[in-house]
């Protein structure tokens, strides 16, 4: 039986064929009392939001040679690809509630290795309690692609855009930044929790997560505002062994960077540190006016398509 | 100023960057009285459907090489990309509202390219009022894929399941099947307004699009049903040119292919008529009970991975 089982494991995807891959990777998949019809059908059918509350949605991917390498364990990928689009809903103090998601994958590549790529991105799902409701396959000549989108909720009074920031807030992060490569952006947890705690104690007035790095990001939620920044470089929260620069310009460190009023901010530190034991909260700056700005040199950040 | 900006077409993705193209892609989308944030924040915020109504989650992808040639024009590309997901919408009866675009391309693709892209997936929405409400760009090494995820609602008593089909149920397909090699799978038309029209004056048992070709989605249909068929091939409406076997197996007609009881069947076929001038509609066989039922040897379909 045993033998069996990894005999089956090496059989490749053009061997297997597309409906009977589909129904292997869906037969195991938590569903949610709101999914009226998930994967098998033309479009998944779920519950409305209740009435207060507004639809999210976000789509992201992650791309062979890109975001992963090809040797890279398969859940270790899955579970980025769905943490990714996961961190948004976080950024907005969302509830992620439904995901999509379409693999590209070159017909030669194993079963085995497209199951490992679903273990890791049902890991993710069910500890947020997001239902995969569907999903597409595709062959492929090149790298390989998994793109997932997620639907979600958020109550008319707690979503928090980018674009909210007033000249003197602070500016706070979560955890801490830089060395991301060093295996944290293929296991970080989004920030669920802490976003809708922030939410639901504090009028935070913008807020996105940390995914091209500080350097790239922070001008990014100023600009939203039509305002500018200071911050304290030195007092960035760093990951052991990582330098300042590391810190602002590394990227993929899926922590909030939020805005709220400085009156807040005592208060905040003080509830944060009973509430999240283990997870640091740094100010490391304020929003000022545009006019008297001028972007670091040392912020850069990562860009892509190059 | 035209040579500018003609000049300006020939840079590639790398030359241009992420922030900058998809700022330019976004800048004319067309927008929804029902978007309260598109794209350019964490995630897209969007009024919930209103009470009595169910929402739809839909995602699909097209791969260079697979679903298009290197050298289609990028407009019918979209278009394409755009119109795989409503054609699902159609299959369930339901209102298309907001999409999601992803696109992985080479660095070195010229951003004309990618404008022209969005120039397809933009007409298709339009016409649909679909609004473009966010996006995600990644480089790649490898071939361009573009994945579209679509949100939208129906009415509780409105949806169309594939699992409803009855026995003795008639069976019609909409249009014409058959060589749509020949453009019609880069221009095609998402059946949604005819959907939308026969689940206001009928009861639709079961219902798809037609993706895959008759011969692979039919047994798909019938399956959800628990159910077998038989057909007419002689009367299958083809596409001119077509072979009865071509209009079987080709695949990508995206017609809509429906089981109803067949006392409605008169009724429906003179209805049609009136309402649907350039439209052919065919009643092309029935649901039978699965112990009568041997799939016919024409049936094969288009088998992904292969």
């Amino acid at each position: 039986m045993k033998l069996r089982e990894s005999a089956k494991g090496r059989i490749c995807l053009r061997e297997l064929g597309e409906d009977p891959l589909v129904g292997q990777l869906v037969a195991r998949l938590r569903t949610r009392f709101d999914v009226i019809a998930g994967p098998g059908d033309d479009c998944a059918v779920v519950a409305a939001p209740e009435k207060g509350r507004l639809l999210l949605l976000k789509t992201d991917c992650v791309v062979e040679g890109v975001h992963f390498r090809p040797n890279e364990k398969p859940s270790a990928i899955g579970w980025k690809a769905m943490a990714r689009p996961l961190s948004d809903f976080a950024a907005m103090s969302g509830l992620p509630q439904f995901a999509l998601v379409t693999l590209v994958v070159p017909p030669e590549r194993e079963v085995q290795w497209t199951k490992g790529i679903y273990g890791g991105l049902e890991r993710v799902a069910n500890r947020f309690e997001v239902a995969i409701v569907g999903g597409e396959t595709s062959a492929s000549k090149g790298p390989a692609v998994v793109s997932v989108s997620v639907a979600g909720s958020v109550e008319k009074q707690r979503w928090v855009s980018r674009r909210g920031g007033k000249k003197g807030d602070a500016l706070f992060v979560t955890g801490r930044l830089g060395g991301s490569i060093r295996r944290k952006h293929l296991n970080f947890l989004p920030r669920i929790e802490e976003a809708r705690w922030l939410t639901e104690h504090f009028r935070i007035h913008a807020m996105m997560d940390l995914s091209d790095g500080l350097g790239a990001d922070l001008p990014r939620l100023a600009a939203a505002s039509g305002l500018g920044f200071e911050i304290d470089q030195a007092a960035l929260p760093r990951n052991r062994g990582c330098t300042i620069a590391q810190a602002i310009n590394d990227g993929e460190d899926y922590e909030l960077l939020f805005a709220l009023s400085p009156n807040d901010a005592p208060k905040l530190e003080k509830m944060w540190r009973k509430n999240f034991l283990r997870l640091p909260l740094t100010r490391i700056g304020s929003f000022i006016l545009p006019s008297a700005f001028r972007i670091p040199h040392s912020f850069r950040g990562y860009v892509h398509f190059q």
